[in-house]
């Protein structure tokens, strides 16, 4: 299906909003980047190949520093802001993200974390040299904490994905695998992003409808957190409907961010939902096939990819593993999915 | 420690046996692997920099095509055989490394496997074209089958390690480190590398050697396999002895290949050593810390690291990781070993 050579000078305009994020911001950070976060390398094996019929090539952001993409965003963003000390809530990846890029940019950095996250988060997100704020998820109100911090202290409030700092970091991870595709020679027909709050996909495709205007980018998430795929069909943003859970922790966003969307509405062609099972057997897939370690919600567009939610024959397929802070008990469950003691 | 730059024009005659393995040699081989072999990248954590005091740069070649670097020497050296096809022995990774590398290069492979070893890894190498042909371990002769199916069918042997190259293919791994610690500005002390022939080693200190004079190069084993330590020490190859076991399967070869020991004698620092549990320490840290999987003899250099067998304090430290391919339950074993479940 990798049927033609598309140029690099095709109109970029076509591809994203400019009001929003454009193909410039997402380079621009790809340059504050240089040097300091980890360029990623696309994997691919023969026997994702042969189980989907395709040909899959996966961006393992397991691999980024501190265990997932968000450091590329809370980076780009912090390099921006004036001097001072940052803030932001977040239970996990964000926070991590966060911490590392205020220490490295000489910030002091506060994060807001429910007293009830893994004591494995809190403990990497302090060995980072950020202070811990916990707060009762039941009883206390986080954004009205970061206010007070903010006010106090003159902090900057960094969110974990509506702001066009935050897409344009987080669009470099669609920068490299466009890079990176085109060194093979290859023009991928389609692409497959996990999607919480869409600042990782909003940047991605941006930065891969650029380069590959007739690629087909899909969010994939969790059954019954499938706002985005919702919010896409309907053309308005819609929330989830209460009462669900999944085991993806890092995709429980309530809704579609407000900027995000108006990119993603305009770039994507559709959503698909995973449920938990998928989940655990792409985990183990990644465990076996590529030797890369991946959290739930990293693992849902390879779960999209291995379920045939997105029909991958004979298709060239960009799939992003989007984090790896995951604890041992959770991938134990899925290393045991299907025992072989042969 | 990191105390000065090394010019890269410094000689190459001093670092290394140019009747037997040359830093061209090694420049060749990466020349046939470009855009064949996946140029893996320099991994890092806070965490494990933290817990040797010093600063570690982690190559992870389970992340190489077929789990491990030995696809990296397989495919160098069939590269450069006469047409006609090609016939190894080997229980693990070195079978899927000749079975991708010969289907490549449009070659019929015959492995020669003991029928008692881990049916995926048979599964694996079938999957990749591959002819296996099981034989008993306790009863037969695997050279002795070998032998005769090269008779028969003309089929060139694949050495395990002690052939220049392969030493020059794996020597690849070392040169890649080189290059990308250059990138860094860093000047590393030292390197700790796994060894079982010793091919590994050998092309990849010859190559650091040429980059960086100073640098000491350690090799890693298991207890009651460290047969190339003991062989350093006494300035001849000498074998293992009888009666030891080791859960690193991928690190039982009986004693020092001839010409990596002739290689490794002159360009090794020493040699370390580290038991099982160690090993499956290190295979955790790489979990939480890489988000790399690892199989226990991939994990050997890292532990040497961690347990401080090679001090790590004030010092930057190249660690090879050389391959993935464990089984779900060994895995387990590594996962287990100090449940957080908080």
């Amino acid at each position: 299906m990798s049927d033609g050579s598309v140029g690099a000078a095709s109109s970029p305009g076509s591809a994203s909003d400019p009001a929003i994020l454009t193909i410039g911001d997402i380079a621009a950070a790809a340059a504050r980047l240089a040097g300091v976060a980890r360029r990623t390398p696309l994997l691919a094996s023969e026997g994702l190949d042969a189980a989907v019929g395709g040909r899959l090539l996966v961006k393992p952001e397991p691999l980024q520093r501190t265990g997932s993409f968000k450091f590329r965003g809370a980076y780009n963003t912090i390099a921006q802001l004036p001097p001072g000390p940052v803030v932001a809530y977040s239970s996990g990846n964000h926070a991590q993200g966060v911490a590392l890029a205020a220490k490295l940019l000489g910030r002091t950095a506060t994060i807001i974390m429910p007293a009830d996250a893994p004591a494995i988060k809190q403990q990497n997100t302090r060995r980072l040299g950020a202070e811990v704020v916990l707060y009762d998820r039941f009883g206390e109100d986080r954004e009205a904490i970061g206010r007070d911090i903010a006010t106090r202290t003159g902090a900057y409030l960094v969110k974990p994905y509506d702001d066009p700092r935050i897409m344009a970091g987080q669009g470099t991870v669609g920068l490299e695998m466009a890079e990176d595709a085109r060194a093979l020679g290859v023009v991928p027909d389609a692409a497959v992003v996990c999607c919480g709050g869409g600042g990782l996909i909003a940047g991605t495709a941006t930065a891969l409808r650029h380069h590959f205007p007739k690629i087909a980018v899909y969010s994939a998430e969790p059954v019954g957190f499938e706002d985005t795929a919702r919010s896409l069909r309907s053309g308005v943003r819609e929330g989830n409907r209460p009462g669900a859970v999944s085991i993806c922790d890092a995709l429980l966003a309530p809704m579609p961010g407000e900027l995000t969307f108006a990119v993603n509405r305009r770039l994507l062609a559709g959503g698909l939902a995973v449920d938990d099972r998928a989940v655990l057997e792409a985990m183990r897939s990644a465990f076996l096939e590529l030797k890369v370690v991946v959290e739930p919600g990293g693992a849902v567009a390879l779960a999209a990819a291995l379920t045939g939610a997105l029909d991958c024959r004979g298709k060239t397929v960009l799939v992003v593993l989007s984090g790896g802070n995951v604890d041992p008990a959770r991938f134990r469950e899925a290393l045991d999915l299907e025992p072989r003691r042969s």
